[in-house]
């Protein structure tokens, strides 16, 4: 059956019934729910003194290609990408929107295991998938606005970098960029290596309590790696007016991207993007509170200096030290 | 200069500048934002007891041609869906998050006059426009989030509408479509009448503060009118397991649509669709209470009845009663 046999508000029912069967309805977030799916709007109980909200679209032939990702990727990934950037605030995530391009000619089905993937990645993170709108379009467009909240209006900014400062990444970036390389070139790879990078690239585990515990530890400088390790950096050092030294030698570079690409690994873990580690500066003290706080890898890869606001420069291997140019994704512009 | 010329960062700015010249930053809203444009997610403090959230889509050849509408036109539009939505509900419209996808060669002038089209309809109610995301697509969508409170949880809802209670409508449905007829078609109209009908369709004022006043005066059940008058009307009667009946002669029928498409003035009103007029369901003493509290005309074109739930019927002016079949916007279905 297609979208277009069942129409929009047969899409509509479809879909609330996906969400009324795959969500986790024991989420305070759900609790708080009083009209969801369905009416003008969603309404909900809850009075944090701070609230965040952020939207992002993952579109057809920009974002993504169907015939990579199974649709239940697609909808994991398009509430992930959200999900980070409340996670690089340090905030909560409780609420999501979905607003849903799609053509006629579309599986009602795949539009059911979107939904179904999208919930099962909200019921992870306690978060309540509450309502959106569907058109139709030429081309597929998910996005996704998540809404979350805050004890307090003290947040990780982008803004806030100080020289003298490390800085620091979780986890290993450059995965996401090997699991793309991999799903276009189809590498002979051992299965569970093949696992580990399609699940890097389409269904990236947002760091949500990561960036709590940023917060809680005193770090109040975080982004997270979307368009690229060096790119994100750089809007840091923008928004804080500094620069910043990286070290390629201190990079963390995983086993899989050491052993399967040797010559690309640096360049994919730089510049590869779409990685939603968090990214973030601090003093030594306050990097060691984290480590100790966290489960994942936390590496420091380099310095805030003082230099030229908003220069990223990297000190090779070799010793060489050279400035950083656009590497990263940017919509209209530079492509990896 | 182009969208390609300048980049996803270099709109960003232009964008954060052009909100920043034109919001009006002694609203409420504004000055509880803790961080807008240009980090990863909008921080605002706010602890109203009940939230709200609503989404909405206009995409480029589905909802709007780039020949018939201004881009400041776009902007206006694409935040009214939305507020209009907040107002169905009765709730207050706060912040709004927009995201856009758009070929490069769009010109950068183009999308700052979308963002004045929209910040200066968000000045008028309130709103302050705290953040989104720009991505490259082929064609231009423009979805907007706009997030709302209440004071208590007993919002305007679909469901609720009760055997002999009367069907009510604000204003004057009917005026959007003639207004994308008349873009269309181009007739020789009288300049203010084209103004007239050109607004209705491109600038439509959502009906905010007429919501906020229905729920004060006991109203419960409300929609607005967007896919269109019959077809809202059954949405109300799906979700409250009613049927209704609408009197032809009861419509509240603009001057100008009688003058100037006597043949199609019933049609567009019932079905035309796109109204942003108020929908809704209350006994005769509590609209009497609405039409007193209210600067616009309120019109009872019907009345709720136990028939089959979601069965709407049509009793014409000559007297004959008819089931009304799917007339107003379905996406992937029928169209107008």
């Amino acid at each position: 059956m297609k979208v277009k046999d069942v129409g929009e508000f047969g899409l509509i029912r479809v879909l609330a019934n996906v969400i009324e069967r795959e969500r986790d309805s024991g989420l305070i977030s759900w609790q708080r729910v009083v009209v969801g799916v369905g009416d003008d709007a969603a309404v909900w109980r809850g009075s944090a003194p701070v609230q965040l909200a952020t939207t992002d679209s993952l579109i057809e032939g920009v974002h993504f290609a169907l015939d990579i990702a199974t649709w239940e990727e697609l909808g994991w990934k398009a509430l992930a990408v959200n999900l980070s950037d409340i996670a690089a605030m340090g905030g909560v995530p409780d609420y999501a929107l979905v607003s849903l391009a799609l053509p006629g000619d579309v599986e009602v089905e795949s539009i059911s295991d979107l939904y179904r993937g999208m919930v099962r990645l909200a019921n992870q993170f306690g978060v309540a998938v509450v309502g959106g709108n569907i058109s139709s379009a030429d081309k597929v467009a998910i996005t996704v606005t998540v809404m979350g909240s805050s004890a307090s209006d003290a947040v990780l900014r982008r803004s806030g970098a100080l020289p003298g400062e490390r800085v620091a990444v979780t986890g290993y970036p450059g995965l996401s960029a090997a699991g793309l390389k991999v799903l276009r070139d189809k590498p002979d790879f051992a299965h569970e290596e093949y696992l580990l990078l399609r699940r890097a690239y389409l269904q990236p585990l947002p760091r949500v309590r990561e960036g709590q515990t940023l917060l809680s530890s005193g770090v109040r400088t975080a982004i997270d790696i979307s368009d690229g390790l060096m790119s994100d950096l750089s809007h840091i050092c923008e928004a804080s007016g500094v620069g910043a030294v990286v070290h390629e030698d201190w990079l963390p570079v995983h086993r899989v991207l050491r052993q399967r690409f040797p010559h690309d690994a640096s360049g994919m873990v730089l510049a590869g993007g779409e990685d939603y580690e968090l990214l973030f500066t601090a003093s030594s003290e306050v990097i060691e509170k984290v480590r100790a706080a966290m489960d994942c890898p936390v590496t420091v890869i380099g310095e805030i200096s003082g230099g030229e606001p908003g220069k990223v420069e990297l000190v090779s291997a070799s010793g060489r030290r050279m400035a950083w140019g656009h590497g990263g994704w940017e919509h209209f512009k530079s492509q990896l």
